[in-house]
């Protein structure tokens, strides 16, 4: 190894402390480090029962870095991550973070990369406790996260959505999509306050996974939940198909996010293209009792969030985007591998 | 989505399910499944301590299409994952892929890709429960594997080996390194025994990881374990490094697998780089006290395989391997990045 060149142990070592700094004996939500990063493997003492989901970001596939700064493709990678933890209502523990770094990627990008998934780990309570290095053609993440919760009726999988139930919704929609026409024709924003325009971007670039809401529903009676990353359309088609039930969602109920509908128009785009097939908005889409809403409503505003119903769980299948006019819109969800 | 080319929801259930069939409720090692693939996240009730891994595996940096069938491809893969817990001495439990298809692999390639990753998780008693599935430029795997032990005391890190302690290896070494020019090389073979040249180039596609030898030495007191994935040389590195000690290790002792003499000798390369150097043979290499050697040999027997000492544990620094002739060979370990 040379100090111009450093080896991979050097690098992981560098690139896993600017993440995070887990140590043996740190405790972590939901358990404690016994043996963290360097090892063979890390190892934890999980207190209860975990969540672990795996997500993976590739360059010219999830993300570009022609658009987005590298600290915000790691925000990002790493918020997108936590939110499937989010949709289960586990809390936040554990993650694990593989690079697949290109040659033309500098150390100091590296790290910038790595900065921006402590970060979000950070805001989020989790901890990076190991990883992962390794040459690659284009710039690749690979995460992994786990939750805990005290026992499986704690959490809430998709499948659990009863005819009789609502649909609601966190947070407002469509500011993702709208903020990556920004990113991408920085013109379109010329009719936009900055704020406005910034928030958009900022939805696009660096969203938040909603941790606390996802446990606030979990807690408050919500029989099916999602986070919302393919779209309003496609992610509630999910939740129709493993529980078995149709959603009617209105779509004039919908929260949209300020300035959604003046990008679109700039554009020449539908605005609910944007709020229903856009995706990336990883709010959380939930079906509850209505005798749960009250207190729903109630502890997700405690966690920082609103939640605002925007239609009910019906007999037959599929998903019903109804509009204003009484007409049906169609579903159409987000399929990686069609990008 | 169309017929010809099935969405991405579609598709992951399909390799999943030839992967493994993981369904709620299903034990596997270590614990309960609750949840399995298909949520946003997989629920598993461990029943003691985690030791979790990441390893990414990337086309052109770790494995080439042209000199590989999918198959050995996706076992290799899940074999190297398993084999960081071998080196901990955990029990297997649950894996994770993420799959990274380019454009070029027909289904057909990917569900052999996934039956590949299947047999080596099911060879080694592990479950895949959950992955992900995306685009990418070239043909990519992350994989996240998760062993299983009753209390921290059972498992072995790379930071126990105090001076005194013998070093032992597992098996035999350098057949991966000459599997591999083998495969490169079709001619090389011309003067090996068919079989031996067979068991070379499998050693190179389809590794075992040593999950039983593993547990064996942790429960006949190993103070530090690692596997052999980078070389002898690097490897052992690793363990001096964590344990702040120095490794002695005499080159002769080691032991050798059959053809890789002839397999050097062919290719006009020096055997000892095969065997030190040339990594991926997957072996343990482990300190333990003297007095422990016998116990040692006779758990790893019993697990299927052999234990040769072959130095041991000094002061100092560093990793010297001794050459017949008394001198001494640089040690050179295998960087990723430079790959």
């Amino acid at each position: 190894m040379t100090g111009e060149q450093p080896g991979e142990f050097d690098l992981i070592a560098r690139l896993v402390e600017s993440v995070d700094e887990a140590r043996r004996g740190d405790s972590v939500s939901g358990g404690q480090v016994l043996v963290g990063s360097g090892d063979d493997a890390a190892v934890t003492a999980p207190a209860g029962i975990t969540a672990t989901s795996v997500d993976a970001f590739i360059e010219g596939v999830h993300f570009r870095r022609d658009t987005a700064p590298l600290a915000s493709i790691g925000y990002k990678a790493m918020a997108v991550a936590l939110s499937d933890l989010a949709a289960m209502g586990a809390a936040p523990g554990e993650a694990y973070v593989q690079f697949g770094v290109p040659a033309d990627l500098s150390e100091e990008e590296s790290l910038d990369l790595a900065r921006g998934l402590g970060g979000a780990a950070a805001a989020a309570g989790a901890t990076v406790i190991g990883g992962d290095l390794t040459r690659a053609p284009v710039l690749m993440l690979a995460l992994t996260v786990v939750g805990h919760a005290g026992s499986a009726n704690e959490l809430v999988t998709r499948s659990g959505a009863q005819r009789g139930d609502l649909v609601a919704v966190t947070g407002e929609l469509g500011g993702a999509a709208a903020g990556l026409l920004l990113l991408e024709r920085a013109e379109l924003a010329g009719g936009l306050d900055a704020d406005v325009a910034e928030a958009l971007r900022r939805r696009q670039l660096e969203p938040s996974p909603r941790l606390a809401a996802g446990r606030a529903l979990a807690g408050s009676g919500a029989t099916a939940m999602i986070d919302l990353s393919d779209g309003l359309g496609g992610d509630a088609g999910h939740i129709a198909a493993a529980s078995g039930v149709g959603l009617a969602i209105d779509l004039e109920a919908v929260p949209v996010q300020a300035g959604v509908d003046t990008a679109a128009e700039a554009a020449g785009v539908d605005r609910w293209d944007l709020v229903t097939s856009g995706g990336e908005d990883y709010e959380l889409l939930a079906t509850l009792p209505p005798g749960r809403l009250d207190e729903a409503r109630s502890t997700v505003a405690e966690a920082g969030n609103t939640l605002i119903p925007i239609g009910e769980v019906t007999d037959g299948e599929g998903v019903s985007l109804r509009q204003a006019d009484g007409s049906v819109r169609e579903a159409s969800g987000f399929d990686q591998l069609r990008r």
